[in-house]
């Protein structure tokens, strides 16, 4: 660097944006990925049984607390969570408390001028189908570092180091508020313009095609979500017919066209955080009322929250081929919704300050609702967010969570249109916002709950 | 609302930043303030004695952990904390632990097209003047909602609540990140344009004003900073002869001369982020060693850090008349320093990302030296920062800390120019910046700690 250099704007990178639209935009279908993906499964040597946790030979349940904690003190803990909400209810859980970020990143080429990402089809613990489509690189510190004695992890030289490649995303965000205390990973887009080797499990996608991914049940990861959604696109075009919706969707990525000023939503999520009255503190897991610890479970005495169990894990295509861990088992499928409607011929998305007992700072934006945890949700949100009327459900996907820590964790994500019979004045804890502004509130940490930043996600895939 | 009303930008207001730019750049002499100011130091009644905690009558340690309370459970409490850094060194220590977030508000208003903000001649027990300079408002909710039976605050029903003004500023942001666990206020600024009563105590005064008073030693209060950092100015104008200096200053008010884009800039704070491996975690302050409690004091055995220390205060113009408190002394007067530098003629101030153990987030972005407790700061830098060369420093005052909870905690704030001679090329937890960039970053919290944000509060004042 020397001081010839052009000195850069400080704003948003409108080069990075229109990098990333042009991959959105320029169709490419999915014929050669589809063959790709049949290979890769047909190669699969997975197999996931539970097991009692006295045979997860290196975790043990503290004799003091009662955490469930691996030998070395690395990857993740179980320990307990005492809450207070709003002075008025309060309970103590299990959670899952991990303090390495993580990196989540996607190497990124153009190939014929046309923005690609290496994607990988990665086999998970928790995962109900085996493979998901994931980052290139999805790995702790206690993975990258090989506490496990396993593999390298391949691509990692292309996020750390000072020759890695330009960086067009990176940026810390939170993972699931009510299963992880204060967790947040790292979520990078690297851009190189060099040859790349190419691993069989990995492949080039184009951002088209994970657009077209994103609706298929259980395909695109967690992981994968978080750092599509954290990607800055411009106005769009497209190339389907014209629909009112369609018009006012693309309309919704324009930088100057919000029923709030950014300083206004800003400021209605400031109030929000400052007016949260919700508290917690960490306990021994011991001391956690209401659960009861089986020898191959610890669950919720009426069945409804979540098992910790233990799982035996042998699998062909890992860092190391068996391994033993417990994983979070949720007992019920999750939904989570974003309702959308044109406000003066633009698409605004409802989105709610959600308070989820295990996020830093205890509230985010998440979506309209969140099912079933989310007290402070309108009843008269919920049942038009759960509608059947087909002509206003342009989304409705089933989307697993983290396969390395939750074993079958599945949300329904759905975006559900709401006409103008549906209120513009909200109550003070949601609030309209555009996809230009969910997309200026994801390139910061603390903002954007995981649920909300799938379902942004979800809604680029919609034109 | 309705749907017919235009909808807004989404960026940083343009009219917000150009309110604040008038005020700031509009010269008004100081001799009616001065005025002003001796009337208010005629009237005052204040004394603030030691005491031992034994007379702290409403204020008791825990018989379990050790840590200092209320009788309320509000305030705030005294606990103690574990620190790990960097897996190298670790202690144990006391923290002041206050969850409650205050408003420390602003009320604005133009007088002949000029922004004004009303402001406090407050007193505070822990002030070494008795009064300084205070926001409109700087109040917990213990005290707005008058846990000690005192009386109403000033002015609240302009931050709170339906009716009040144009929110020009709203944000949360950490304090002392060494002295306080997780601490945050909410700093605000709202316009008003109705007729607002005067409290003798209170006063208009211009941030051209601010921005005078801000050169005095121990005027400007700490809250009354904070809030004026987080005001976005746009490029001003000076009527100053011209200098490089100061050519090179103004510069670094616009919005596209940078080093650095500010995706780099975000990119260089979440790799330090990520890469931090301090941990902490609360213990009883029974269990916190190299600290003696005695009957008046807790201090470190080395008396290099701080006391715990209980006061009372009689006073005769706050919300209740007589009280008694804890205080957090210091045993050492501070040091921050920001080094700025002019690259390619834009000043660019150079910015540490600096851990602390009370910090949310553990790190923010700090200035480039902090004394005494910033071992991360190159020894190098820290030399030239306390350089005596009078032409190169440009800000040296002693500026005091919040004196609701610290005694007489002082700070000297410095900013030193250097040369072309130091390098443009800095280790990796520094990042040049320009003005423009941490105003930026302001306007989100977990950004910028509070002696960095009080150090771009003395760089407004240089023009």
């Amino acid at each position: 660097m020397t001081e010839t250099r052009a000195l850069s704007r400080s704003g948003l990178d409108p080069d990075t944006a229109a990098r990333f639209t042009h991959s959105a935009v320029t169709h490419q279908d999915l014929s050669g990925f589809r063959e790709w993906w049949a290979e890769r499964l047909a190669t699969d040597h997975f197999a996931v049984d539970r097991i009692p946790f006295a045979e997860l030979d290196k975790w043990h349940f503290d004799a003091t607390t009662g955490n469930l904690e691996h030998e070395t003190g690395k990857f993740f803990t179980v320990e307990g969570l005492r809450v207070s909400a709003d002075g008025e209810s309060s309970w103590t859980q299990p959670i899952l408390h991990q303090p390495e970020i993580a990196i989540l990143g996607l190497l990124a080429k153009e190939f014929d001028g046309v923005l690609h990402f290496l994607m990988q089809a990665k086999m998970e613990p928790g995962n109900c189908n085996i493979r998901q489509l994931s980052p290139t690189v999805q790995a702790t510190p206690s993975n990258y570092n090989r506490v496990h004695n396993g593999g390298a992890t391949r691509y990692l030289e292309y996020f750390k180091g000072a020759d890695r490649g330009q960086v067009l995303v990176d940026v810390l965000q939170s993972e699931q508020g009510v299963w992880f205390l204060a967790k947040r990973n790292r979520n990078m887009v690297v851009r190189v313009t060099g040859d790349v080797p190419e691993h069989p499990d990995f492949r080039w996608v184009s951002l088209n095609q994970v657009r077209q991914l994103f609706r298929e049940d259980n395909m695109v990861n967690m992981d994968a979500r978080t750092v599509v959604s954290c990607m800055p696109l411009a106005a769009p075009r497209s190339d389907r017919p014209w629909s009112p919706f369609l018009d006012a969707l693309l309309k919704s990525y324009e930088d100057d066209l919000a029923l709030h000023s950014q300083d206004e939503v800003n400021s209605w999520f400031t109030e929000s955080k400052a007016e949260c009255e919700w508290f917690r503190r960490t306990i021994p897991l011991a001391e956690v009322s209401g659960w009861t610890r089986a020898a191959d479970e610890i669950v919720d005495d009426l069945h409804e929250e979540f098992r910790i169990v233990g799982v035996n894990v042998e699998a062909g295509n890992r860092e190391i081929a068996k391994w033993k861990q417990p994983l979070l088992m949720p007992c019920r499928e999750r939904t989570a919704i974003m309702l959308v409607r044109p406000i003066a011929g633009v698409l605004h998305m409802l989105v709610q300050a959600t308070p989820q007992a295990g996020l830093r700072d205890l509230v985010e934006v998440g979506p309209t609702v969140q099912l079933p945890e989310s007290e402070h949700t309108e009843k008269r949100f919920a049942d038009i967010a759960m509608t059947t009327d087909g002509s206003k459900v342009h989304f409705d996907t089933v989307l697993s969570e983290e396969g390395g820590r939750f074993y079958r964790a599945q949300t329904r994500y759905r975006v559900v249109e709401v006409g103008e019979e549906f209120p513009v004045e909200v109550p003070e804890n949601y609030c309209w916002v555009t996809v230009r502004q969910l997309t200026d509130l994801v390139r910061h940490e603390h903002y954007v709950n995981i649920e909300a930043r799938t379902l942004l996600g979800c809604v680029h895939s919609l034109w």
